[in-house]
């Protein structure tokens, strides 16, 4: 039994820290990532560097990155403009991104999500002619910051159009990491009444505790792919309160205890983790990096 | 549908705590954990106090909190020693606890789990005799920090023993925290063939961040009585690396959002989570405590 891991923690991980890393740093983190045996490596994001001055060295790092076989690198993409750079830099897959929340929406990307259809199918259009894949990414589907609850069919409905644009996966978002397993699992089971379940991934943020948890609410509906984020790194700039994706690590610990396949070797991953933890100068959320350091620590003093 | 939880900060949390806290400070938390709706406390330990010493001040704890009605107060007891502490504390129920590895028995209480037995049994004959309730800890189940794998005869055999002394439930613990959903689902699975379902219940370390899917995981087997600490408070001075419980505020906010009924009002658990946090001075592992303090922050900046 296989699991996909999304890796995004070079994306959605990096894009809420304040102190700009160098290049070289983020592309040998993508680099140990991708020697990790992750498959699908989310590399930055070619949204406009206005918004998010740590990812505006994307073309850089992506130009410097090793291109390891079978390895997905991927990026955000907003726009016809983020488009071309992300085929300057000879990616094969991108990003688009919308909220299932008008407000979020509208504070995320400035537009209504009756505005942002247009754009995207564009966009889509483009990448597909252009002989790219095209993912989908909904957030807010279990919250909005701004609104609470969101109700099921604005998820429904934006899944639904990222689909017909021809996105091949839909990742929904916990945007701010409130949902419990319960609301995972009642979301999912009425998606794949429309959507093949194949073709949707979870994105959890432990904000409040229950990220695994949820991942395996929705392995319950048949969900095979999660998104995740190497030492936990990762939230939202627009979403107040916000913690970071779920682990890397914690996820593919908890996947092979649970005799699943990932394709990932865990002590691989790990000192990815602890090398971006020490080029970030800070404890990072990833709980299974933590024990691990303590071990290490415990062994190194009693040699 | 109501989950019933088992509060152990007071006593599972604060005895890995090195700096002494004043015992005024420990009979607050334990009444504010009282004032929050939770109707069992694992308020401290009858251990010798050369062995804990953080818990030496038990009968001092005991004998000042106010006594809530309909809330259940227990300690740790080891031997007849600590029964009779208890009995003059004018508890109504105790703890008793071994470990389902023979290496850890012997490292956490000197004896084999054979020389273990009839020590329990004699101070559980006497308890009940006395009029007060019997609960049983069996530790390492999912695994041991000296022997690894733990078989499940083991979990089971030290299950039926302390069912046969008269206990009225038995706490399953993953001590050093590396059980995975699979793990769990399966032992409960295995146990509720001969233990009756209502007398068994998970107790969790959050070590490796399963905890939650943990809670999860037995909750499908039909378990509804989980142990857990004040935020995230604990850890085992005898398994390193161990890290804290899972986090009551967590446990709270996942299940109320499962629309599950516990009795605990969140916002007055958050009160005492502030509270020791502030009395231990740093930042404890409840991720909810933390997005609740970061949300507090946010507004008073706004203001």
């Amino acid at each position: 039994m296989k699991v996909k891991i999304v890796e995004v923690g070079p994306r959605d991980g990096l894009q809420n820290e304040k102190d700009i890393l160098p290049s070289a740093v983020k592309a040998a983190l993508i680099n140990k990532l991708a020697e990790a045996g992750l498959q699908t490596i989310e590399a930055s994001s070619f949204v406009n560097p206005r918004w998010i001055p740590q990812l505006a060295d994307a073309d850089e790092v992506l130009s410097t990155i090793n291109r390891a076989q079978g390895v997905t690198y991927t990026a955000l993409v907003p726009n016809l403009r983020g488009l071309e750079r992300a085929r300057a830099c000879g990616l094969n897959e991108i990003a688009l991104f919308m909220s299932a929340s008008q407000t979020h929406n509208l504070k995320n990307i400035n537009k209504t999500l009756e505005e942002t259809y247009p754009i995207l199918r564009e966009v889509a259009l483009e990448a597909l002619a252009l002989g790219m894949r095209v993912r989908g990414y909904v957030s807010t589907v279990f919250g909005c910051p701004y609104e609470g609850k969101v109700p099921l069919d604005n998820s429904r409905r934006v899944t639904e159009a990222l689909l017909e644009m021809g996105a091949y996966e839909i990742s929904l978002g916990d945007t701010i990491g409130v949902a419990t397993p319960k609301q995972v699992h009642d979301l999912f089971r009425e998606l794949v009444k429309d959507a093949p379940v194949q073709r949707l991934a979870g994105h959890f943020h432990d904000t409040r505790g229950t990220g695994l948890a949820n991942v395996v609410a929705a392995m319950d509906v048949g969900i095979r792919t999660f998104d995740s984020s190497i030492g936990g790194l990762g939230g939202c700039p627009y979403a107040p309160g916000a913690a970071g994706n779920i682990s890397t690590e914690d996820l593919i610990y908890m996947l092979h205890g649970m005799e699943y396949e990932t394709g990932v070797d865990l002590q691989k991953l790990l000192e990815a983790g602890a090398f971006i933890q020490k080029q970030l100068g800070r404890d990072l959320n990833s709980k299974v990096l933590k024990a691990h350091l303590a071990a290490e620590c415990l062994a190194a003093k009693d040699e």
